[in-house]
């Protein structure tokens, strides 16, 4: 796997990023050297998540924490981690905040719990997926990759390698090649190209099936991807 | 895995069986001992699908071939395995033949190739899956599973271990068990309880993302569920 010395010095702003799956990326980002930004809604509560971080990690990490559009001015790799019911209103918020040539790497699952319903259950979206309304919310000259849905939020805050892949699915190679290098860097992952955002539908659908899986046999579940050459894992 | 010794003696009904699909099941289902009827609209089709079986595995293996609806009055198990646009009709065709207490193990994928589209794409289906619009089709005495959607074909049909899982989904959990301890006899296969019956909606779209990453990478490649206890994989 290729390593990109480019991506260390462009910081990751995480969106939303102090929720689990967000603390998690973080965490993993910064132990393999990035340099990632924790946004919030509020900034003090962005800076306690970046000085915990930075408690795990030491003093070599290159973490901080700003209010979200703060992040995403700061930033032009964009990773969202917020619940699907407060991903449409957040995008719009941000919009003008958003850098032309930034990439936003989405994770959103539209779980039914959501609206009050099961997390083992998703919602229709109209667009085909919580990533392709994301692409019809930001600006045209910011790309949009859907990734990292199927991930363990648990065990990415943990300190053991993971057994997941990522299938990254975006129409911009350049941006999904980006991702895929990003995802390379947690310990235990492989990315995948996973193709177009339309695809998107299916990796996020996973996750419901995932979280229904860990509630039925309490697990930590994740997806492998067997049966593709080596070729296909980068 | 606990084998039934009771399976063998039932038979397992392949109808729409001399595909690719069906032609891999009974293959290693045979291999594995269990008896084997193939399903074909024509009877002579069934029987030279059943003998070319029968040449590979040997003398001891147990499979016929007859006519679909024969197929299905002479077992109990019923496995279907033809293409999403010829499922609804061969249901009600087959309906009439089926006896109760049968089981149907739905292995159908509504990918959007059955309507001239591509195979990594799916149809909505109004019952939510195609799993579910074979149980509407069904007798009510005859409990539908959904299983066998993500193994490989071509895979099946050779003669090394799988590396995949089967996600098993159903309503009734004797029906559901039964069809893991099937799946259980597949070298390199194992069997996952994946809950209700509409669940079966995300494990069919797997399979068009299977299909996707297959054209792509050129692969075969299947699915692995990780970070589950033992338990789970029953």
């Amino acid at each position: 796997m290729s390593t990109n010395p480019a991506t260390a010095a462009r910081p990751i702003a995480i969106i939303g990023g102090t929720g689990p799956a967000g603390m998690g990326l973080a965490l993993r980002w910064v132990r393999a050297g990035e340099t990632v930004i924790i946004g919030s809604r509020e900034q003090e509560r962005a800076q306690q998540a970046a000085a915990a971080i930075q408690r795990r990690v030491g003093d070599q990490a290159r973490i901080s924490g700003m209010e979200n559009s703060a992040a995403c001015a700061a930033a032009d790799i964009l990773m969202l981690t917020v619940p699907f019911e407060g991903q449409a209103s957040l995008l719009k918020r941000l919009k003008p905040a958003m850098t032309a040539g930034s990439i936003l790497i989405d994770a959103t699952v539209p779980l039914a719990a959501g609206v009050g319903g099961r997390a083992s259950r998703t919602l229709g979206v109209w667009q085909g997926s919580a990533a392709q309304q994301a692409a019809e919310l930001v600006p045209t000259e910011v790309s949009v990759v859907a990734a990292f849905h199927n991930l363990s939020a648990d065990l990415l805050g943990g300190d053991n390698p993971l057994d997941c892949d990522v299938v990254v699915c975006s129409d911009d190679p350049d941006a999904a090649q980006l991702t895929r290098e990003l995802a390379a860097k947690i310990p235990g992952v492989r990315p995948i190209d996973g193709g177009r955002l339309e695809n998107a539908r299916i990796v996020e659908q996973i996750t419901a099936l995932l979280v229904g899986l860990n509630i039925r046999h309490k697990g930590h579940s994740g997806i492998r991807i067997t049966g593709l050459p080596p070729s296909a894992y980068r």
